[in-house]
């Protein structure tokens, strides 16, 4: 039996040497040094419809600029649609692996590092993603004065030109100019957004005035609420939608099976990795940090999944010092316009960073959705998606509700929500949340380190501002540690899940989100806050052990516990240490079979 | 015989009739009085792959909007590239004819009209086009007070939304506002750029001021350098390039038998008419103009071919009012970046209103020029076009020369220029010139009329500027009527053929311009110039008729007939008209074979 195995395997792998190639870049001009943009569109290109191909980059450091590269109008979804010039695009691909061999691909101006459309089982793995010239502008505070308001900041280390106009700060990039716009200051002691950093926000208008020094520094006079500490380090980051987030470094578009192993990202003009209508997707060792001379990492979220399906597995991650989310999960809710009849509607594509998204396609199951109480009504299944614009879309289904409903709807993709395992990954030092969870998959984040400014994990959920659906259904969050979360202003919590309502928005008769599991986690809080809840039914938050930390301003006016139209919850044996203000439960009388017992530390009111 | 010939016919003309098919959009839910793009865009898709279709619009007025046309990344040449939605995309038909039977189509907002890509022999007669809210803004002067140069004007008839911000007018458009941007001066009397435009160029800068003064006045103090006469209407355009020119009315791309007649173009944000790398096209009876309401037409040019091949023929047109020109005919130039061996070029398009033109395609003869002397070098032929991106094209030719010449090179296009016949044509109360031409086909120019604000017809060509080809070869220019030409300024000519040089440009021992006849052609004139040319060999100037007019203040420093580095020039038969200064012929000391003789009231000297 043995022997008939092992020959059975050799017989595999013949099979398997037979049909791939192993490409090595440098055979074909591509060297470390130079320019290889065009070298590498051009190979990539000779291999189309090839099959079971490696791309070896032998280690050393390749240069892609945007002058020779591919271009496409592309829609990437949260990000700024445009003509992309495209470096690396793996379009059409079975079997593509794009081996660096520790290799970093260092990237100058606008250009898109890696794109993998319309492919099957592709690999990128052991690179590191890179810009000469970061998106994310640092200003080093290294004089103030309190008394006037003002401080003296040192622009990119020295290292890029700026200039003063208007009052206005630009920050000269490969072929443009940054004004400050989108910003947050760090704490050099933390390397993480500072405690409070709302109050030091730059904000141009009024009184502000800005004068440039030298080559080297500006003095900024009212630009800030409070005057920034030395040391602080401000990232500025231009303005959003519309500007600031359009070059991500991995777009993983409408493909399946997807695996990104070993590989860093420095520096993005967007995220690291997003992700739209894929299924499949593995991240193992990926790396989002700034570079040892910097700061701050990408403009945007380390890693964001719109609309996927199958499974999405993120492991031994280290996601820090990034301008958004650690990981956001989550589908769309799009307008219904108007309906037509012949089981055919008019709808909208909400969201403008959305636009060119593809919602759906035949076969898939959508639901009909309220977009006052963001509830379910009808289930259907798409015949046919007739894409008409960027914006909007025809879309004809089997069934249509005997009745149709009245007032505001949506309709929600069914079909494509991924199931998520998040084990072993850190996230922190990065401006919002660690984690935004909104699949109705099922969902075990296990094992991770989280500490991030604002909400740890956020089940959030909306249909009217990002129009990031839906509700979740089977949510696991077992054993993991929450390091001071939330500490940018101080009033988030590890777990927060709640979705987001807008006036003209209000409860219906079910519940939103089902089946929270938060258990076992360990949390060091300096507010002593839990978990807040509202429209959900299912929810055990069970054996956490919460310790006092001192690293931020102790307390908090919130409460530890809070369920708002809540049903079926269980706040039990949980553990606070060393807390010295009372940590209290708030409930509202709309909430129904609610299990508070057995919590140590836990005031019972 | 005569029998057999009409059996011959009937059988022909039942062919015809068997395979062609007549649609009535009203049987598709067209109807006039509602928002029909959804339904034109669906009727147009379901008859892909048909031929010989004529769409028949009945007699009405057709709404057409921008939110559910269908959309595509267009790049069209002397516009702004962008995501356009499209009204009428007439793409890859064979004998499709538009015939709207004296309808308007109404369009608002940013949509595009008619868009002709790859289809041979369309026709689209018939029809109006025309926007709600046109894109050209009107400000009427109805006071002025010249001691603190300000005046009051109504803006857009009071029919539009306008604010003033910053001392800036802002106005309202369907989902946009423009500045002020592009503007000129309309002097309400001739109904065209007014004398001396330039005095009233609106300013917004320095010590300009700008209040509202209700919903259908503003008040404007220091925006001009002379204060505007009560009466004067100003156009005001928006910033170009990059703003202005999003919505031509009609694009030709790549397409083969165009035929345009009795159209009217009302409106445009961009062109009337845009073709390029088409072939044969036909205008007749094709009118830009302003609707009775309004003073202006189209954003931009009246008609404009660039890379054409074939016969361009345009007659019976009435073109005015527009703020651009009413003719170009041109090809381009673009760079040579970097030979890369292997006969392949490195190529760059030089304007960035040219970026994403086919340049080329393989069997193409193109020739390498000088970017110095803008004088050709080498003939070759395309044996393979890589587009790389909208700005860069590998070029790889059949041949190349021995020795690659030194200094800037770039490519023309030879096999894509056309033959122009323009016949009884009305150019006439627009900005800037009635007609450029340049390209090497043949070129007969024949009883029109022309009154533009600059040059009547600029033979130009220029490789650092507008980036326009090339060095004309036969042009016949007769029995036309130039009246009053070069108003704007009072320093134009009714021919001025020229390439435009640029600094480290300079001539080459060959002549740029080859074979210009202007004769037997009316001039009236205020300021008795006739002909500027350098760098042309062979021109002849014969039998034309120019009498003086008074319409504007006579006069002018500038020779009537001047020559720079010209040869083999005749200048004969002329008759000068009650000019009552001496009208001069100036000539360089490097223009050879130059005959002056037979004319009346031209000095000899």
């Amino acid at each position: 039996m043995k022997l008939l195995k092992i020959v059975v395997i050799l017989f595999l792998s013949v099979v398997y040497t037979s049909n791939a190639q192993k490409i090595n870049v440098a055979d074909y001009g591509i060297e470390p040094g130079k320019d290889v943009t065009l070298e590498v569109n051009q190979l990539i290109e000779s291999l189309k419809g090839k099959k079971d191909v490696t791309l070896f980059f032998p280690k050393g450091q390749y240069e892609f600029y945007p002058e020779n590269a591919i271009e496409m109008y592309r829609a990437v979804t949260n990000h700024d649609n445009s003509l992309k010039r495209l470096a690396i695009p793996i379009f059409n691909f079975e079997n593509f692996t794009l081996d660096g061999n520790g290799s970093t691909f260092m990237f100058h101006g606008k250009i898109c590092p890696i794109t993998v459309k319309g492919s099957t089982n592709t690999v990128l793995k052991n690179f590191t993603i890179d810009w000469e010239h970061s998106f994310v502008n640092e200003m080093k505070v290294i004089e103030n004065n309190v008394e006037e308001n003002s401080f003296v900041a040192e622009i990119n280390s020295g290292k890029f030109d700026f200039r003063v106009e208007n009052n206005q700060i630009l920050f000269q990039h490969y072929d443009w100019e940054d004004v400050i716009g989108q910003n947050i200051a760090f704490d050099p002691k933390t390397k993480a957004p500072i405690w409070q950093t709302r109050n030091y926000a730059l904000n141009g208008k009024g009184k502000a005035k800005v004068v440039k020094l030298d080559n080297v520094k500006a003095k900024f006079t009212n630009i800030t609420k409070v005057t920034p500490p030395v040391g602080t380090v401000f990232a500025t980051y231009g303005p959003s939608p519309g500007g600031n987030r359009f070059a991500q470094a991995i777009h993983l578009d409408q493909s399946k099976d997807n695996f990104i192993e070993n590989v860093t990202v420095f520096a993005a003009g967007g995220m690291g990795v997003i992700a739209e209508r894929c299924e499949n997707i593995t991240l193992n060792k990926f790396i989002v940090t700034s570079r040892s001379d910097r700061n701050f990492a990408t403009r945007a979220d380390a890693t964001h999944f719109l609309g996927c399906k199958g499974l999405i597995k993120v492991e031994n991650c280290l996601l820090e010092h990034m301008m958004d989310d650690g990981i956001n999960v989550h589908g769309a809710y799009i307008k219904v316009e108007k309906y037509l009849g012949e089981k055919t509607f008019l709808c909208e594509i909400s969201h403008k960073q959305q636009w060119g998204l593809v919602f759906a396609e035949p076969g898939d199951k959508i639901m009909l959705t309220s977009r006052e109480t963001v509830l379910p009504i009808y289930e259907t299944t798409v015949t046919k998606a007739k894409i008409l614009n960027e914006k909007r879309v025809l879309i004809t289904v089997s069934d249509v509700p005997a009745k149709m409903p009245t007032g505001p709807l949506s309709f929600e993709n069914i079909t494509w929500n991924p199931d998520l395992i998040m084990r072993n990954n850190t996230i922190r030092d990065n401006r919002a949340r660690a984690a935004l969870i909104t699949t109705k998959g099922n969902v075990l984040i296990e094992n991770n380190f989280f500490s991030s400014q604002m909400h740890g994990i956020l089940i959030e959920g909306d249909n009217k501002a990002w129009y990031e659906s839906g509700g979740v259904r089977d949510i696991t969050i077992i054993n993991n540690t929450f390091d001071n979360i939330g500490y940018g202003s101080g009033e988030h919590y590890p777990l927060f899940a709640a979705p987001l309502f807008l006036p003209n928005q209000h409860i219906g008769a079910e519940k939103y989100h089902h089946n929270i599991t938060f258990s076992n986690n360990k949390i060091k809080s300096y507010n002593g806050l839990l978990v807040h809840a509202f429209n959900v039914i299912g929810l055990k938050v069970e054996g956490n052990e919460v310790e006092l930390s001192t690293k931020y301003p102790t307390g908090s006016k919130l409460p530890t516990v809070s369920l708002d139209y809540c049903e079926n919850v269980s706040i039990q044996k949980n553990e606070f240490r060393n807390f010295s203000w009372p940590l209290k439960v708030e409930k509202s009388e709309n909430s129904t079979s609610i299990v508070v017992k057995k919590n140590k530390g836990l005031s019972k009111k």
